[in-house]
């Protein structure tokens, strides 16, 4: 077989990267868990039916066919045929509708796994990718105060990641924008907040003339409409900034209210590297988002987009008798990740999970290295033993290639055993009953290339 | 929408099944990186024609359509069409392929992941499963001590999933097999050995009759080889069993060898439960085996077959210039656990990972029962706080339900923080900054339902 090539859209890791990546789920896993989220799995598959439920992206879904079923047996029926999730909220919902009988409400569930979009690759947009989301769901009612807790979690995991560049997570209440919206007369809000959505790509003077033309505002209240959207604060001052706009209406107080509950709840997980505001302008497009709304921007990345994104769902899922309001965020992990791998940004400290080498004097010595690597796995420490009995210097510079910070030297003549610190040389004796590395040296870390703005 | 229905071989797992299915995980992950084997994924997609690179099950995959493609468009060309990866070795040989040039040799990895095969579910086969592989491999050579080494990595893996029925892992050695079939004169080996492979399903009678029928042996060569396979120890006396046998042939010679330093190398590894035996009945169909092979069976549960399986390939993969020799073992993670969960032997020990919930006595209160699980979660303590301000009583239910151990109450009057058991019912004065649960309660466990044999 000649050399297999990458196939586009479908990006893969390299060891020391993969050991970085696994670092960083282990952390959002690590933080999803305190709070209480439990780790859900769903399979991979929806019906096509299922699929189409949000009426969304039905065109990039990739169906299944075995290889040697009938043609176009599958085509027929879309309550058959299997297609791959393109997220993780369909499935959720799917999820929580079939095993409603048996799980408990509110029900807080983190899901980490890929989805699959047949869309053209561009960057941090992958045909399979792993996202990361978390959602509260209730059984026909769901407190406000979940807004405020799946926000704060998904900062507290975001800013856990200290390798990222600053981060800035924009928190909106599509309330508060359609009771603005009904106080300035504007007939269609929705329309008119899928117009205001384009201003991350667009010119507010565009926007305008699209408000005008396309939604038949008129240029007073396309003026009030981008006013709005210039608001933000990451305090609570955007609430007196809206309330100068003079535009009066119960949602918009009732929008406003809750944006200021998320602000002021999520004050204690902003960083130096993560800041947490009421941005006016974030709108979401999509329409099942009811209140909170949530986007994450990324410095020096913008071109990605949100990196996180989410909000409120009064009807996450409903079975004709019972509605399942939802909140939830989620977090492109590979979106993410990938560009900083790519550009060589970011990556893991080792190529291997092992922290210790064993040298091999000879291969009848085998035994006894085995014996040392065990003593040091028992005590949590991964090690492996040279693969051959090269000189000394070789088995280094195998330790070396791999990023494995020390070499273990069992007892050779008068020597006891030794430990070799490959990155200062420092060599020492060891007690094999006790000895452990620097913590910092246990795993494997994330290193940082560059400094990252 | 109506509520969904399960899709036929694709199980899924409710919150406490999962949560004994991440701990089974990370218990596996935990001893292969304690051995240095470095964690890889591979992309959930493989073209058809690397599928079917190694003559395999080509008709169970998966093929990738999108769903608006032009239809028939993918069956042209094997190169660009794809499936979803019916296992996790094909994949494995392409990545090693595909990024020799950046790795290290030799080269060892883990890998868990969801594989797919489009056939007929049955009890222990799915059409999504995970997978748990290890697989050492070497450029143009590797050293026969890593045999020994994935045989003992993966029987301490499972032998620390204490509780599993009793486990039997069986070694033999293709070598072996191939000298004494040469030694008494069979012309075909591969043939024999993939009929003598079937004697967990025919009786020795109708193998021996096959033996005779469809390869061509005499009848006192089908004897000779059922007296072969009938040799089984978990120690070394199979070596003097088979010699007793009278064959001579250098390979016999060689693969007894192999054969007795493996068993040598993992009795360190046995426990009461887990056993490592020779059994020279172990054939393994596969052409691609060269040397060692393993297979496992669970007790009372030898209707699943092999539950976890491999051996040594002398060629893993090659790019006509350069060979890559491998050895590895792969657990069949679906095949082992669905049944057990199916049949309500095992499931985890709670549907959340909380193992404190906050006792919210109004809602006015939530700031402070949010600072109460703050300092918890500081400690590591996963906790949730009370979603609502019911009566205690009920409040004392929902964790219940949920199977949370304790239940923390804040001051109140003037009581201090007090912290109850909901096991025993006993209510005690915990200190907010100290107080830690049993270390057996920090995280959900593994429970089993029924003693298993």
């Amino acid at each position: 077989m000649s050399r297999p090539t990458p196939v586009s859209g479908f990006p893969e890791l390299l060891p020391a990267q993969r050991m970085a990546e696994q670092q960083i789920l282990d952390e959002l896993r690590r933080v999803f868990e305190l709070h209480g989220f439990a780790g859900v799995e769903t399979r991979a598959v929806e019906t096509v039916e299922q699929l189409g439920s949000k009426g969304e992206v039905e065109k990039e879904v990739y169906v299944l066919r075995r290889l040697h079923a009938d043609p176009g047996a599958e085509a027929a029926d879309p309550s058959s045929t299997l297609g791959l999730h393109f997220d993780l909220t369909v499935p959720f919902a799917r999820y929580v509708l079939e095993h409603a009988g048996r799980l408990e409400f509110p029900f807080r569930r983190y899901q980490i796994q890929k989805a699959w979009r047949g869309e053209r690759p561009q960057e941090g947009r992958f045909r399979e990718f792993t996202q990361a989301d978390i959602d509260v769901v209730g059984r026909d009612e769901l407190p406000f105060h979940h807004d405020v807790e799946v926000a704060r979690v998904m900062a507290e995991a975001l800013g856990s990641l200290t390798f990222l560049p600053r981060l800035r997570i924009q928190v909106n209440n599509r309330r508060l924008l359609q009771g603005f919206y009904a106080g300035i007369g504007v007939d269609d809000p929705t329309a008119a907040m899928r117009v205001v959505d384009k201003l991350d790509k667009l010119s507010p003077h565009r926007v305008a003339q699209a408000l005008v033309d396309e939604v038949g505002l008129s240029a007073r209240q396309a003026d009030q409409c981008l006013e709005l959207a210039a608001v933000r604060s990451t305090d609570t001052s955007f609430v007196d900034a809206v309330k100068r706009l003079g535009v009066e209406h119960d949602l918009l107080e009732q929008g406003l209210a809750e944006l200021r509950t998320v602000v002021e709840g999520c004050a204690g997980a902003q960083t130096d590297r993560l800041t947490i505001e009421a941005d006016l302008s974030v709108a979401r497009g999509l329409d099942y988002y009811t209140g909170t709304v949530f986007e994450t921007r990324m410095s020096g990345f913008e071109g990605l987009g949100s990196i996180c994104s989410g909000g409120r769902y009064d009807s996450l899922a409903s079975d004709g008798r019972t509605t399942y309001p939802g909140v939830g965020i989620s977090l492109g992990v590979s979106r993410l990740l990938v560009p900083l791998f790519q550009r060589g940004l970011v990556t893991g400290s080792r190529s291997v999970p092992s922290a210790v080498l064993v040298a091999l004097p000879d291969e009848g010595s085998r035994p006894e290295c085995d014996a040392v690597a065990q003593a040091l796995r028992a005590r949590g420490v991964a090690a492996e033993v040279a693969a051959s009995a090269q000189k000394y210097g070789k088995q280094i510079r195998y330790a070396e290639r791999r990023g494995i910070p020390f070499v273990w030297f069992p007892p050779s003549g008068e020597a006891g055993h030794e430990v070799k610190d490959i990155r200062s040389g420092e060599q020492v004796e060891a007690d094999l009953d006790s000895w452990m590395p620097p913590h910092a040296d246990l795993r494997p870390q994330v290193t940082v290339e560059e400094e990252l703005s």
